[in-house]
């Protein structure tokens, strides 16, 4: 167990902060709230970026460019969406030395000014779909911060998009949520339950919120990315209308689905330990880090160190240029260099000392497992990529074994209060309440409806009301 | 000569404006001064950025993130950073409902909340060199924004680094120049002179600032790329020390370097012509669109249109995935189909026709020259990267050329108002007055001294005050 990292068992947040002061992925700032995202963080960020980017491009998104800055009134042109966020916004009231006429909002997300944009550019079917991403940041006061999860100013992307019918828009809503879905599970090896938002916890201004929740080690769940269905909600109010195939006029559909750093949150909590941070392969900037050791400076020099940049080369080949480094901190002793990127979560360690090169084999550590793998010097290129697959899936499956063992389905109250407060974790049961009785559970317990689950035709009773008709509910106390 | 775009000769402005319209590449936004950068605009930037940060990363640096806002306070530890920016400033003043005590500057550059965070990390000579580099938006309030070129928001990326030396941070600010002077002239075939700003010029704070400047087709400079040494002057007001080798405290030497989507007015203002767009194909999104055309649709079905997916997948695997297009705006005519792209400014446009298949051969047109050259089938995957070498040395040459028969070398004030006035360019010539005399011959001319050239050691006379010793500089209008 390392010394500068607080046990998880001992105290959860303490273990978390410290884990990300460890990896040296990101500081608070000076100002309240907000994080500096340090370059092992923002590096996992880079990550993220290019691979969810590749897939919003496999599904016909383009990149787009929109303000920072939005006229307070059209935040007021959609009444819930002004409720949702006027209490968390930052307000620009000065600008180029003088008092502005109306304030300018930082934006908190960019539905309002993006409608504005397209009823310019919409008119006509011909002009549709239009499916925009754009990748920023956000600002949304925060009270309580916490690194990566709840920052004054946070990064995401947020796509935008319009439709012709209703039939599209909810298709590439459901789309999206799918893309968020496979990325999640294939790359952070996060496995993540989908499922549609109740009433409540509703994205401000829309008619539908999908969303995938995961389920940390702690047992609390993490909302980790959502899809809205905009219905003709901001099209009504930015007055985004096309001319149809009959030449009639009509609102378009909209839709709107984001994702932001939580993601790093989410990766942290999910696979790290008491040694600090474990990053799956296929998210990690650095998969491999190639050891040399030795004694005597000479041997080190003449001997292992042009058979480690042999490997190295070798496993640039086979991963990647940027994938795998070599390790020269020679002033440092070998324990406090493999501790150094253990601690950075770097998925598999290679070692290269005098009996490895006399018997032609390195040792492979693997950082999920601390498992110890001979592989022979001939084999490494076949061995390693081999082994970082063998990785991803363990951590998928590690996370989905604990989500499973910490899923509970109750048929009354009683028992769900039970299972909350014994166990923890996930509480599977089936609500037809109204946000009241939500409301009144989330008093009772802390627990919310994370969502309901989709394709779930089953009648059953409500736990709750006892009422028949309801729907299959994911309930738990979350972030 | 396209009739939605004013001719260059009648309205200059008025034709940049009209070339970016036609593209879609920008819109005003509905702040003032603020752009919304269309997908076609922003894949350029997308383009830049990609190509840039491998030369950042190829260069030893890595990407982070730090917050967009920065106390008041902070600004103000630097008198001459704040006296410089404090003017162009979007201020924060309310945040979460709660008028905030200390208001809080939406960034105009991060030198400062930068510098506050290098104090806590740099401890030791073995913390140094820091080279960090982030991509994100800045706010400078504009009283005359123009798209691209000056605008209260822009995207950029910004440079900063730490040393031990002033010989190490001296020469990083000229291997960034380096960097920046390199990329521009051969991905976005915009030929540079690099030099030193004269110090009413300078970043304010900088000790020097050097520059890329390059010359637009009416003949003005526009300042492309700047990187700063700073000296000591950031370290002193944020408290950069580190322990050196003999184990006393000093001052850290800091550098940084930027360059924002400027660049994509740059590019507009350097190549484009009085069609619309013209983007060199080593920064263009898409390098090439196959139109396939015939009058018969089953023609078009059963033989050209499989034909032109054959070319599209050849030149793919040739060229990369993103990089080639296929049109099928069947319902447009041909011309339009032609004039569409052509706007859009892809270099090279490939027709495939009846006329075309009987041949076995493709009509390639050049965005550059206009230039038509039959490509036949079998040779395509060879004959088009070389057409695209061949564009983008023409592009540079052809910029370069305009700069070279532009630039007048003088010896007197009489000669250089001459120059300025009756042709306009760039105006070489020894100068040794002071920043009032500059200011004077600003007045009086509005050209502006857009650097000192380095590795000039001749000794001649000031053109301005007949003094000995001056530096050869160059003059122009700029943007």
């Amino acid at each position: 167990m390392a010394r500068n990292i607080t046990p998880r068992e001992k105290d959860y947040s303490q273990w978390y902060l410290d884990v990300i002061k460890a990896a040296e992925m990101a500081d608070y700032a000076p100002v309240r709230g907000c994080m500096v995202i340090r370059p092992t963080g923002y590096a996992v960020w880079e990550s993220i970026q290019s691979q969810l980017d590749e897939r919003f491009k496999e599904t016909g998104h383009v990149n787009a460019y929109f303000p920072l800055l939005i006229p307070n009134s059209f935040l007021e042109k959609e009444a819930k969406h002004v409720e949702g966020f006027s209490p968390e916004c930052a307000v620009v009231t000065y600008a180029g030395g003088e008092e502005l006429e109306e304030p300018l909002v930082v934006r908190p997300t960019s539905e309002t000014v993006i409608g504005h944009m397209y009823s310019k550019w919409v008119q006509s079917w011909r002009d549709l779909p239009i499916l925009i991403n754009q990748w920023c940041n956000v600002v949304r006061w925060e009270k309580r911060p916490r690194l990566f999860l709840r920052t004054s100013e946070f990064l995401w992307q947020e796509g935008h998009t319009a439709h012709a019918t209703r039939e599209e828009a909810m298709e590439e809503t459901l789309r999206m949520l799918e893309v968020y879905r496979s990325f999640m599970e294939e790359v952070l090896a996060l496995p993540v339950i989908v499922g549609e938002k109740s009433e409540g916890e509703r994205f401000p201004g829309a008619e539908n919120t999908y969303t995938c929740e995961a389920m940390m080690t702690d047992k609390r769940a993490l909302q980790a990315g959502t899809s809205h269905f905009l219905g003709q909600n901001f099209s009504r109010a930015f007055d985004i209308r096309f001319q149809n195939k009959e030449e009639e006029l009509e609102y378009a559909w909209t839709t709107s689905w984001g994702a932001s750093t939580r993601l790093i949150g989410a990766i942290v909590m999910t696979h790290s330990d008491n040694d600090g941070l474990v990053l799956p392969p296929n998210v990690a900037p650095v998969k491999v880090v190639v050891i040399p050791i030795s004694p005597d400076q000479s041997r080190l020099q003449d001997k292992i160190l042009p058979e480690a940049k042999n490997i190295l080369e070798r496993l640039k080949k086979a991963l990647g240029r940027d994938q795998v480094i070599l390790d020269t901190q020679f002033h440092m002793r070998p324990g406090d260099r493999f501790f150094y990127h253990l601690q950075r979560g770097i998925p598999l360690r290679l070692e290269l000392g005098e009996a490895e090169l006399a018997s032609s084999r390195l040792r492979a550590v693997r950082r999920d497992t601390t498992e110890v793998i001979n592989i022979s010097l001939d084999a490494v290129d076949r061995e390693v990529p081999k082994l970082l697959d063998d990785i991803q899936g363990n951590l998928l499956e590690r996370a989905r074994t604990f989500r499973e063992q910490n899923t509970y389905q109750v048929n009354s109250f009683q028992e769900f209060k039970e299972a909350l407060n014994e166990k923890g974790g996930f509480i599977k049961a089936c609500f037809a309440g109204t946000p009241e009785d939500e409301r009144a559970i989330k008093e009772a317990t802390t627990a919310t409806i994370r969502c309901f689950l989709l394709d779930d035709s089953t009648e059953r009773t409500c736990f709750y009301t006892k009422k028949q008709g309801g729907r299959m509910a994911v309930f738990a106390k979350a972030y």
